[in-house]
């Protein structure tokens, strides 16, 4: 019987080197000869990217705050029963960008709905899945700014677009979820990009060890 | 202070004859000087109109039962605060060609969702909005299938292509919120059109006196 995959999430805001980030660490995992799977949230199934053109098209107006929540929820539900559990299920390691902690923190940041009703919505929808450790990358709000801005030319998508203090409400629920919840763990984004990968590994390595 | 309007849903199966009775009692309700707006679920709205095209389309396999429950939450929550709660503060009546009933009959049956877990996700998109009376109209199936094909000379769609024991299962829910919840009516749609708007009638006359 093949052990099951880990489960990792990456989470932080525009402009912190998520995506290079997520490619030297799954390197990293690969040089244990385990295979990874590499996927994004909203997203990540045929489905689920349907979803994702539609919540994050359109004006900011576009979608209530709950309705918004039960679209995302729709597409986890379909990226976790097609993609991520039959991954875990045979063996491999999955590493997604972003994943539920993004939900309760951009959509519980003054929309009017609880963690709780996020959460709800994540045990009907995908059972209730937790990554095994959730490694949230961060820089303070101007170097970020600075980061995306140099990257993205084209305009920026509905949430993307939203005000520097909804990020900064984001960035003090990522925050609290660490101070409640092991597997959730801060990492300091600034320097060289080796020093993040070495930071992010630590965070990591214990699970490769049997279970 | 203009009086609330009151909400009716009207359920049932294809060839039952709702579009024609849902016609037909918004008649007499502007015959008693009220407004009246007609709407239909899944849609209803810009937004719930593009969920329902996408829930709708594709193979019988394209959602998953928790993925389906999920969108049509979503399109149900757009059309709730963008349609149905407005008129219905402003006065108006709102007829809705199926509603919250629907999803409980039919992702309820044999998805492996409760109906909890239903009235749950209506709850958070919704604030558990129930209609002040929910007629369901009822025929038996083999009646009811001659009408559909009759009418439908085009391809069903996702749900209408599922097989007899799964609408079966679905009277049966109808049947059982009737049994339990007192907005609920079953309505015999049988006979011709006249006969069918009387009954529907003699069921909902109440909500015209003041609350």
């Amino acid at each position: 019987m093949t052990a099951r995959g880990r489960f990792i999430s990456i989470e932080g805001g525009e402009g912190v080197g998520k995506s290079t980030q997520i490619a030297a660490l799954a390197e990293l995992i690969r040089m244990q000869g385990l295979e990874v799977v590499l996927t994004r949230e909203p997203g990540g199934t045929e489905g689920a990217e349907l979803i994702r053109q539609m919540v994050l098209g359109g004006s900011a107006e576009r979608w209530s705050p709950r309705a918004e929540a039960l679209l995302f929820a729709a597409a986890r539900s379909d990226h976790v029963e097609r993609l991520i559990e039959p991954a875990l299920a045979s063996g491999k390691w999955v590493i997604s960008d972003r994943f539920i902690d993004s939900s309760r923190a951009y959509q519980g940041a003054g929309s009017g709905l609880s963690d709780a009703d996020i959460l709800t919505l994540h045990q009907i929808g995908s059972r209730g899945l937790l990554p095994d450790r959730t490694l949230v990358l961060r820089l303070d709000t101007q170097e970020a700014t600075n980061r995306a801005a140099a990257r993205d030319q084209n305009q920026p998508d509905r949430i993307q677009g939203r005000t520097a203090t909804f990020h900064s409400d984001v960035d003090v629920a990522f925050v609290s979820f660490a101070e409640r919840e092991p597997r959730v763990r801060l990492v300091d984004a600034s320097g060289d990009t080796q020093e993040v990968t070495a930071r992010l590994w630590s965070e990591i390595s214990d699970l490769l060890e049997p279970a």
